[in-house]
């Protein structure tokens, strides 16, 4: 009777009715907090479960009281920095409202998206916020939607579901702003590491598509504007691929390097494709900013401990998560109060990513003289 | 009858059994997936969920089931690449074995962490990853362990609770060997950058603590041991106390620089306090590894970018994490079946964490001269 855990496994709430001398159903009600119970039998019921070590249960709360307090969280990479920091905001907003997370890493996967929104869905989080790992993400996420769960879309919108909130930055804006100061500084040969060079020709046909897409392609619809802009037509073989890997970068960097010694200047736009990027311009023997500027994406903590210290677009990743996630609670907590936002007004937030200038971007090298108005 | 979702709530099993026209307890069955019943039920009971929009409860099942197939996971600073790395690999295997993951962060607080343990007791979490906050966090995991759930500590181990797996790296050993390179290069006014600095005189007066200790103080242990065996006096002015901030860390650095220029070399105990302490080092005018060298902890990504390229001990971040999950489904599995590790003999397993040199150490300079062996 007195037996604890793993052998019988944990006590039940019939065993603490017995040990407390009360029916089943006064222990049901007083464990699970609900309905009448006088208090003696509360005292009796409380002091058995003590002793019995009975495990108050949250599943059976959850099924009463109609919520989780549970936040889904889906992002495709945990181990990425950008969505370490976007996580960490999420989990500061969530703890600090009383809800916690589940959080699946779908490692962009189109199985194991599926695979952590059902989850979402059957664990009944109360809530869900998802960087979706593209644009098939839409239909997955229809469940969810349909079924009135509040969904939140975390840094990559979904053009297919635009009734649903989501939290991006100026992606479009931001990239045109980098670009803007490289043709500033006289730079007419400038190429783009992105993972979205496939989007080239579509997006120098649709310029207007912008941010909508998803964040590499809008950065790369910025790029080409601010070089339409400048007057420079953009040339597809300055649009370096790669996948978010560092070695895939360095490589195809160092493959334009070698190829095209009239290139002056390197925009990434992604930390991941920044650092590979950087090792291509460290190893090709061209200094930094001398013969190549440099605008990397995301302010990582190491951007100014590299020299040159580096030139990024800096995008706010913690507050991109705390802001999904406030947006979240005020959903959840319209739909409690009727006080906030209305169901069917999306509710579409853009943070700002900002140009910070340093030491690897300078004016652009000779052979390009300058205007003829100097003596 | 056909409403889905918001405006009415979820339908319910009682709504599903009448549009069956089954009883509420056949429905309940077919839904939950226990118990018998009638292929005409079930086809009957299924048609209905699919079109009034059913929310198959996972909640409920987990009640019938006993087990949530939900892995708790507590650290204490997702937006440290540390941690973000160690939850991608646990995230890699908990989902390839099934599970899901809710995880808490603590941000080093205690009141959080009582939170978090209570919240995966109460959600019934099949088992719990926890990298504690302190030794204190023993206590707090009592009912966790008492009550029979698999705990495995991450990272860092708990004195108090040697029954409870544990997956650590040789914090002590691979300290040693990052100080028996600066002292075999020479060097022996050796400062360390910890977060354990105040425990100097404690570990100095019992060498043997080690690896009981938390992993900053167990790398200060392994410090104050190389150079003992180098036959150099431990000198406390050389224990550059920091908490886990970089600005802390550069100024607690820069500090130690402009008071003490005998000092030529450094070892930090952590990814953090290195990005500090290289950020003191390039701007206190000394050049590295000509005026000083520099061992830092943990291979990040940019340890290859800055110049020098960072000697650094390399903690398998990821693969931490991995065997972590790995070591807590295992224990999962043998009570299910009974095969695999028993339940009174704790697991404590040790990752390698090894020293890559490369080329911000070098020789000590002078006025130490070399042994008289040159022409």
């Amino acid at each position: 009777m007195q037996s604890k855990g793993r052998a019988d496994g944990p006590p039940s709430i019939v065993e603490v009715a017995r040990a407390a001398g009360v029916s089943t159903a006064t222990a049901g009600r007083v464990l699970g907090g609900y309905g009448q119970s006088s208090a003696a039998s509360r005292v009796k019921v409380e002091e058995a479960a003590r002793r019995l070590g009975y495990r108050p249960n949250g599943l059976a709360r959850s099924l009463i009281h109609g919520s989780t307090q549970t936040i889904g969280v889906i992002v495709t990479d945990i181990g990425n920095s950008f969505f370490a920091q976007a996580v960490r905001g999420i989990a500061d907003v969530v703890r600090a409202g009383g809800f916690e997370m589940l959080l699946a890493n779908t490692d962009s996967d189109p199985d194991a998206e599926q695979r952590a929104i059902q989850v979402m869905w059957e664990k009944r989080a109360d809530g869900v916020i998802i960087a979706p790992e593209g644009p098939d993400s839409a239909e997955r996420l229809r469940t969810l939607v349909d079924g009135g769960l509040p969904v939140v879309l975390l840094d990559r919108p979904l053009t297919a579901l635009p009734q649903v909130d989501q939290v991006l930055v100026n992606n479009t804006a931001c990239a045109r702003s980098a670009v803007n100061h490289l043709t500033g500084l006289g730079h007419r040969r400038i190429a783009v590491v992105s993972e979205a060079s496939g989007d080239f020709s579509r997006l120098l046909a649709h310029p207007a598509a912008g941010d909508g897409e998803r964040p590499s392609a809008a950065r790369l619809a910025g790029y080409l504007s601010a070089l339409q802009r400048a007057g420079i037509r953009p040339d597809p073989d300055l649009a370096v691929h790669s996948p978010y890997d560092r070695a895939a970068a360095e490589r195809a960097t160092a493959r334009l390097l070698r190829r095209d010694p009239s290139v002056t200047a390197l925009f990434c736009t992604d930390n991941i494709l920044t650092s590979g990027a950087l090792a291509a311009v460290q190893r090709s023997g061209r200094a930094c900013p001398e013969d190549i500027s440099l605008v990397g994406f995301d302010d990582q903590d190491w951007t100014t401990l590299v020299r040159p210290q580096l030139t990024v677009v800096r995008q706010p990743h913690r507050e991109l998560g705390a802001a999904a996630a406030e947006q979240l609670l005020a959903r959840l907590h319209a739909r409690r109060t009727g006080d906030g936002p209305a169901d069917d007004e999306a509710v579409h937030l853009r943070l700002q990513a900002k140009l910070i200038r340093r030491a690897s971007t300078a004016p652009a090298p000779a052979p390009a003289p300058a205007p003829a108005n100097r003596t």
